[in-house]
């Protein structure tokens, strides 16, 4: 491991007394927290681990080094004013270091285990009263059997720790199916707990941003379209969702965030079903369902997520436009032969209304390239230009 | 003069066919191209006179050097896609030079003259038949005291380039005046022009951007508000303008982006008077009045810029706002000792609604530091809410 080699930066910033905000973490959410940070005329800075990935192509102060390594962490830390994260997975026991030196990190560790381990989260939410499905650890083949009694057979296993847009999720279909996985993945000595398989009519997703002094402020209840455990489209408002519902949604994040103390922005991924809403996962951080706000929301969830780690008021969560739609291009079964750049043209050249946003990715398949936001006055109109320009930058070839 | 020192960059967009586009110039307009550049996934690169300027801070390809040196520009053109410039004074045989070796230079020198030079600009849009006072080449006294003359001694007097807020511009009372200032600047050997001083009602900017393949996208006719030269407000649309002249005003914009050749963003400057329109000024960039368009308009002049300027297909141009204002925020008269980033926070208590953009500036006397975004149902919502977090940003106190 070596330590963070910076770039010529001279701390230019520091002279008027500008915020430094350092983002650990090199993907596409600490990129675009990069942009709404230079609007705000912050001295933005970012942990990554190495020059190509997404952030630090585009930051002016790049720190190289592994989120991993306490020292790095330290290095990048110095003289911020806030740092944050654009993912969950820094050693909780570092950042309890950086705090002890006296570090302001958005979100708190003790906030932050929530969105790190679905099983203190499960555990915590069912404390609150809030609603979670049947859950239970597992730390033996017989915990997991005991389980699948209980909920008749309707299982859903998940390692507490890591999984993200469907790995670490299994769902075993016979009693011995699951004896089979469990006792594999404990051999591997990785956390894992239980949960009934919900039997959802769809997903949506609750965000909300909080900063330290207590303010909150919520965005409209989206839907959120996935496929094979990732996001794939996003709509906001949520198409039919009664008043009473959203306002459920809505409270039960605000709720969330105010019993965790989460600061910065929180998605409350939930589960719909016949008779209400379950948590399903947490995020302490900008979202993918919250990327319709770059283009269709006064203040955008990076900008918000900013302002909330600072401890800055907060900004205003009103719409734009009566609906947008915001769909992931996830690279494709194969990379097209016609270039990104001519996709893009076409894509332009069709839907002059299309918002495109790219992330210095290089093409693998299922991978997160980029997204597509379209605000329009109708749903059907906003979802069949967001699908039908992002489906041409994946394939080069029309819906 | 030295070379320009190039950070450890690696070029790693290359890999992946991402355009590159170089701005000329480190000041807030290239500073705000590079957040749209960003989320356009292009690989955006500044050629800077120093690490602190406005844009050299954020980007993450910076290149140290000077724009009036050959060798500069050309180790900062290398393998872009296209170049562009955030201000107009790149010497124009450079330009030319970077064009025969191949480098696609946008707006092209031929183009670029005319906002270079305002006696070039009056000449040709006068024989183009288009709306300019009338006004004379000043070579002597002489020449001076004859349009003194002409014009009933209502003159005004330019230098034919480098004017800009109110800089190189004078209003001598009479003829005697006239001829002191006349000999003082020409002995200087500074070009000079005169032109009738114009009995305007109000100032307005008609903004279009252009691509090299012909495409045109005009953007509504906005009202701007200048003091002591500097533009300090704008509003979008303008207030009380008939539809006709509306009109009028787009479509001599068009009519000049397309007779001049010009690719990017054009801002036509007009005089409005009692009987109609004249041209005051031309910028071939991203312009003051346009700023609005971040937070009030689908596409943002800086991503049309981006856009044009790769002859990429342009954007929407749509309203997404019954009204939206911009007010300046320009260095008082001393800087208050509330630091910026309070001030910041008190205005976003104040107002959620407000965009502020900062352009990481220290502190100086009618400097342009930053600006404020209002989007509103009305005009006297949006003016008031923007002129009071805009002095609030420069003063620390309420209006």
């Amino acid at each position: 491991m070596t330590a963070p080699r910076a770039l010529e930066w001279v701390g230019v910033n520091d002279a008027y007394g500008t915020p430094i905000v350092a983002v650990i973490g090199d993907g596409q959410l600490a990129r675009m927290m990069h942009t709404e940070a230079i609007e705000l005329g912050l001295a933005p800075r970012v942990l990554a681990g190495s020059r190509e990935a997404s952030a630090a192509q585009v930051f002016g102060d790049v720190r190289l080094g592994d989120y991993h390594n306490l020292a790095d962490l330290e290095a990048t830390a110095a003289d911020a004013t806030a740092v944050t994260f654009d993912h969950e997975h820094v050693p909780n026991e570092h950042l309890h270091s950086l705090i002890d030196a006296g570090v302001a990190v958005e979100p708190r560790p003790e906030a932050l285990i929530y969105a790190q381990d679905k099983l203190e989260q499960r555990t915590r939410l069912r404390e609150l009263g809030l609603p979670v499905p049947p859950f239970a650890a597992i730390t033996s083949v017989d915990d997991a059997s005991r389980f699948f009694d209980e909920v008749d057979g309707q299982v859903c296993l998940k390692t507490t720790r890591g999984g993200y847009d469907g790995h670490g999720v299994w769902f075993p279909e016979t009693r011995e199916e699951l004896a089979e996985q469990v006792a594999t993945i404990l051999a591997q000595d990785v956390g894992l707990y239980a949960e009934a398989k919900v039997a959802f009519v769809r997903e949506l997703s609750a965000m909300v941003a909080r900063n330290r002094s207590g303010q909150v402020e919520a965005w409209p209840v989206v839907e959120s379209r996935q496929d094979g455990g990732i996001c794939r489209v996003a709509i906001s408002p949520a198409p039919e969702l009664s008043d009473e519902r959203a306002r459920y949604c809505r409270d039960l994040a605000i709720r969330i965030a105010e019993e965790l103390d989460v600061t910065g922005v929180l998605a409350v991924e939930l589960f719909e079903t016949a008779d209400g809403v379950l948590v399903n996962e947490l995020a302490m951080r900008p979202h993918n369902t919250g990327h319709w706000t770059q283009d269709g929301c006064v203040t955008s969830q990076f900008e918000q997520h900013l302002r909330a780690v600072l401890d800055w008021p907060l900004g205003s969560t009103a719409p734009t436009a009566p609906v947008t739609v915001m769909v992931n291009t996830l690279g494709g079964d194969a990379d097209p032969e016609t270039p990104m750049a001519e996709r893009v043209a076409d894509v332009m050249r069709k839907y002059p209304e299309a918002k495109i946003h790219l992330y210095g990715k290089s093409y693998r398949p299922g991978r997160k390239m980029g997204h597509v936001n379209v605000a329009a006055d109708s749903l059907e109109r906003a979802l069949e230009v967001a699908e039908d320009a992002a489906h041409y930058i994946i394939n080069a070839e029309w819906k």
